[in-house]
């Protein structure tokens, strides 16, 4: 049986902390599937959601067969239902990752019970590199470009 | 002296982790207030207050004496006062909460010297599913009864 | 129904921290067992255990009724039903505590379902002041007075 | 070479907690440069800007010569660059804090070779008192005076 | 290729939470080499190392093909090399956990680049009972027959 | 005036992370006094201390004015005085550490007013590599040299 993972997140924008996952977790399962979240609800986006779909899908134009990007509007645990997909892989970078992780996991897991959720522990030169913190300095016209594997 | 204790929170729902608590709690104090916070000023409120209440009153409805609930829109150290309370129960689900609940416990202190803050431990079943994931899991049309002490 | 609490450790030595909490716990309990743990198994106390039975109750001693002094050698699990007690009282300093505790207190809860873990935060100005920092400073003739409820 | 120093902040409001910061670091620092961030983008402050600049001078018209303050609305990168400044300094007050300052201080670093962040830490007696408290206290009309080195 | 991953530790004793990270480590790897820390240097071993490996293998005499036991003296690093292993899984129950596994992977990847740690977050029932609360549980004569998936 | 400066440890080994705090720190402070802990009690080195002592100065042979080795067996706070020094430096990797020197800096201050300790962030690179770690892989023989600044 395919070993299928779901890679959820907002990716506001997707960083090298993100493709350091991917690749890694591409080691472990047969297919990643990354899946950007599509809130409509909350107060919007910062990066344009199509913009940054095609920039994750550049990111892995070498391995087409691993990688698959889709925008999604529900339940991961569900998204993983309609992938069959039996993995959740995360990135944890520090302590506070951690805590709001183990919760999410949690809950994925009683809401599916087939749903795992493994975790990788972000390589350190990209741990202190959030995407929150490269919108900041985005907005104020910083040299982001160090933090992201595409150009913007 | 009749020890009460506030047990104060936006309850946006009300759990069973936080049923958990005050059921502990009332092994501890005399009476348990809870009480909770409607906040006119911030962005309103998931679940309907009124009908917040309601259900808290239901899931306690097999001690009245023990169990009060009240909504309040006032400093805690002020509706301690009111309310003839020297405590303050909270639970502790983990580190985050802790040092939340540190600074919360400390300037209560400072505000009514009488005011004491005592913590439980969230029972282990309970402790992953907090209020914020239950209102994601429900925005979504996830199952949440298995969260909820009351049905919806 | 009298409510009694146990206060485990080692006291090693006792602080004005562990005052702080005990003093804080009379107003939450009928009756505080201070139980000072005696470990013959481990490498040994630094400060001799009956010099530090003495000196906790000299420290309570306008409080007789409230505390009582006792060195335990078992689970502290059966040293509540000994004593009847139906809580255990701890302090919490950070975040390492909370983890520690936390483990210990569910743990306790296996095993005897009646016994339940009370937390209480330390007061800020005591928070820094642990017993293995007063051994270290009190081993190089550091001065410790200000950390001890007691003269040595 | 002068050592020149940046305190960053929204000190909105600023409290003692932020003055034992700035006089601690005035041994180590021959100016400090206290920069109040005005982020129009956000939701706006509490406290009136030019008003806290005010109390801040206020606070420390007794040192003019060490303590400058500004308003900015850049990089912390970029403002200590026109003001000369090789340091950051800030105050930690617990593990939360540590994780968010150890990612910015991180990102500082790679903008600004030449920036180094020095962290003090908190005061025991001001560390519980963040501004987040004190404009919740002070908007349900508790006193904040305590909190605060100057009178509003 | 198979994807075979170590699961090291002193595993002293093997736990209940131990056979949940095995079991569900299963459903992401071909095979698990479970692998007893033998460490002649250190103070020693409560429970006796011979009758542990044993006790594990029953545990899991339903899946022999995907668990092997084995006793190791050396890096991990080496381990892993040995049995051609390009993975080791841990479980991680709270944040001072993490703390340490993420040195300890950073530096095993160091040691051996093809070498992934992979982590998976203990089930809420078990992350409470380490092995060093359950030997204090025994030592004490308590009955520990809940945390362990085998009889003593 | 001189801003001197103490860094305090075991460094047992010294490792390319305390290089650079030291180096990171002369940027600060004029003089930087890196004094070697002496624990004759305690259960002894891994590494030679004289051996240490001489790769210590060998680190820093480019800038002897700036840095000076010393071992110590008193407490810090006494070393400070006789050596002129007001600073302690202190390297935090995460946060187990950040509590761990919150205590002990804020009883340093306490014995001696004087005394102010300030921390650097250690960089990324090196944040995981501790020296009980390099202890653990050079005793299985592991190659540690990646981890020092001077050759064994």
């Amino acid at each position: 049986m395919k070993r299928v993972a779901i890679f959820p997140g907002s990716f506001d924008p997707f960083t090298k902390g993100h493709e350091d996952v991917v690749r890694r977790g591409t080691r472990i399962f047969d297919k990643i599937i990354i899946a950007v979240g599509h809130n409509t609800g909350k107060s919007g986006r910062y990066f344009d959601l199509d913009l940054m779909v095609g920039k994750i899908r550049e990111t892995f134009d070498d391995i087409p067969d691993k990688v698959e990007v889709v925008v999604y509007q529900e339940l991961t645990a569900s998204l993983a239902k309609k992938y069959g997909a039996n993995f959740i892989i995360r990135g944890l970078r520090n302590t506070t990752d951690f805590e709001y992780e183990n919760s999410i996991s949690q809950v994925n897991r009683h809401l599916n019970e087939e749903l795992e959720t493994v975790f990788l522990i972000t390589s350190q030169q990209y741990a202190p590199v959030s995407s929150s913190i490269i919108r900041e300095v985005h907005r104020y016209n910083g040299d982001v470009s160090d933090f992201l594997p595409y150009e913007l």
